[in-house]
């Protein structure tokens, strides 16, 4: 036994077979930051339709992904989901963009990774968007913030 | 003017014309971390196979991420990357997964974002192969470190 | 409350959360017309292979389609479809191929979209395979005739 | 000989033998409507964020699905993209959504399909955020406006 | 009728329509075979990382191959797989590598293509990586070795 | 070094670095057998148009794999294809479809990947189509028939 679920007795790579486990709904809950220098922020806030287009492009990439997330992560399951949901703040001490995103189901296998993929594609589309005027950018605390349904019980993150 | 490349005066997302860019060789460089708590990194660690089974499986799964940065971010523009290297190294204080990517494409635009995705996707790879033993996993300074060719001249970041 | 289902209270794209609703067998049926020239019409009549290839390609390209609805419209949520069937038939005044697809699923939610995705990737194919000799194509009409199953009702279209 | 590229002597489907035409920039422009009730058009209206979003995501899916032309169309080649433009208007008679895609590309082939296929999946996306609203939605006149560089000349389609 | 659940009465492709069909317990088992010279076998088994990387890649390219099945084989219906496992052994009379692919899941079609078409890429896979040292290989003996649930029955291929 | 060039010197997979190699014409042809019950081929050969239909899907579902070859086998590279062709034909002793597959490219790197993919899932293809009536199919000799450009030379696989 490795003691890590992913890795079989001979240490090979294996997706977890979920078949036995329960239906449940279950929702995931995750976070992460874009570290940005204040100017730069400040062009992502100069207008509403600006702001609506860079968050609102990252939204929509990060939607796409969570669909994605069994596409890219080797050993995750498709997963029907039900529900995605991206939420992106500004803050401005540091200068800063956060990304959170919420994903729900109704399935055999949790959906943290989903949320967490969303994180991270829309946090890679804010940078993309802005990197022509910024290359000191930082993605950051990305991480589970929730997780609700299943056999091992929730979870709820201590606040960052 | 927007001041943002990929926002038109109007405000709205667009993808950048490199029409008119020359053809040239470029290489962008990005890293990024997992941090965990020390036993899960022991579980990474013991015994040569399973090692390469964690950190050989994220390696693959941000190779072919990079490949796919176009189709994710969806800004970027399709590419002929003509390289992609992952490292993945361990170290201590803290305990932690360092992933390195370099990517390489003779072509009229830079790669910063497919290394970063790879990055982000060998990150997200670690984090799913361990998430099961240990909830508190982070990722975090997911960051360009290098960049080169193109006319907006090289870039080397400061150390971490 | 922006009464738009896929647009939240403060204005921002979301996925419907289809958590609560039932899982029941649900139907749609699309139909959409590729418009062409007489001579262009012949060319895809000529001879039974051929006929078979460009509305037989057009078929295939449809299916497929149908199963990528929810990696395409940002939007739409992942379903594993039991049944997708496209039937292309032929017209002559005006010259026209006429593309209908029927998808069923038994979810969550409707598979409106899959069928009419389905309906605009076979007219594209078909588009495709015949653009060399006439560039006065249209793909025109492409509407919903039919839908069954979910809480909101069933739906007959007027005849076109 | 079938008097289609796309159809060999046999009757079978192909892709084009590429490899000796020029590499030339090529310019593909292509247009879509979709034709809604007066109440739809107006909820899409009502608040800029709203009408950014509704607008907005059916933009961002367009280019995106321009860049999967090949992965969706059976005979399409993979192209390098350069450039993906997306407008999206709006005109009361009748109550409509305009979609124009705008695409570029230095290579062998041109890049109609890639304008058409980003203008059908910016229409489909238009109709599945208003579809709760107003069922009797039509995708119309998706066609080819203006085509320029390669062998067989420019066009330019009369006026709709 | 055609005999052929794929063919309709009119010799057309389709999807065959499971939504009448059980959820049950389904199993696949594929194997499938990479012929190569002694030598290619023996840079294949130098040292654990570099055994461990081939057959490890290969082994990551299956699983993600099997989640993809639907992608790549038309007529496929898209499945939520619960569990996916590759074995790759190796043998030297004749020098070979030996891929099993084992797919379960609850649904109501079986899974016979998800583990040939995992069986196929990791044998592509391993080919791809000793290619440059042996253009001889040949991948040969792609087949269903077992099959469990569902109302066709179970079977059990004979030996090889 | 480990003597294979998808290795590294610590035995870590790697996509070759190719950017220093020469754009040439290049051009892979690979071959596959399906082999079947008599009975089974004689419903593939029943009639034309069903004829068409089983091997004309198998021929797109290959066309369309061949350019998702980078996307599928972990360490190959995406390539602008320019050209890639699929004949299928039936033999009686043994019954089987032998799958050709003919791919170019002007690139720096070879096209055997995409020749080899394009047969292996047309194979598949046959196999999902005709799987209902005979679960005795083997999918056999997928191999590299031809290889032209490049430094490495050309390549001419002795007959089967």
């Amino acid at each position: 036994m490795s003691g890590l679920t992913h890795i079989d007795a001979e240490g090979q790579a294996r997706m977890v077979d979920v078949g036995d486990k329960a239906v449940t709904a279950r929702v995931g809950v995750a976070e992460g930051v874009v570290l940005m220098a204040p100017d730069t922020l400040a062009l992502i806030l100069s207008g509403d339709a600006k702001k609506g287009d860079v968050l609102g492009t990252a939204r929509i990439a990060g939607i796409m992904a969570a669909k994605r997330t069994h596409d890219l992560i080797p050993l995750c399951h498709p997963l029907a989901l039900s529900s995605v949901t991206l939420d992106l703040t500004t803050g401005s001490e540091p200068p800063r963009v956060v990304v959170r995103a919420t994903v729900k189901v109704d399935g055999r296998t949790g959906v943290e990774m989903e949320a967490l993929t969303a994180v991270s594609v829309a946090c890679l589309t804010v940078y993309d968007m802005v990197k022509a005027v910024d290359r000191g950018i930082r993605i950051t605390d990305i991480r589970l913030v929730e997780k609700r349904g299943g056999k091992s019980g929730d979870y709820l993150a201590d606040p960052a």
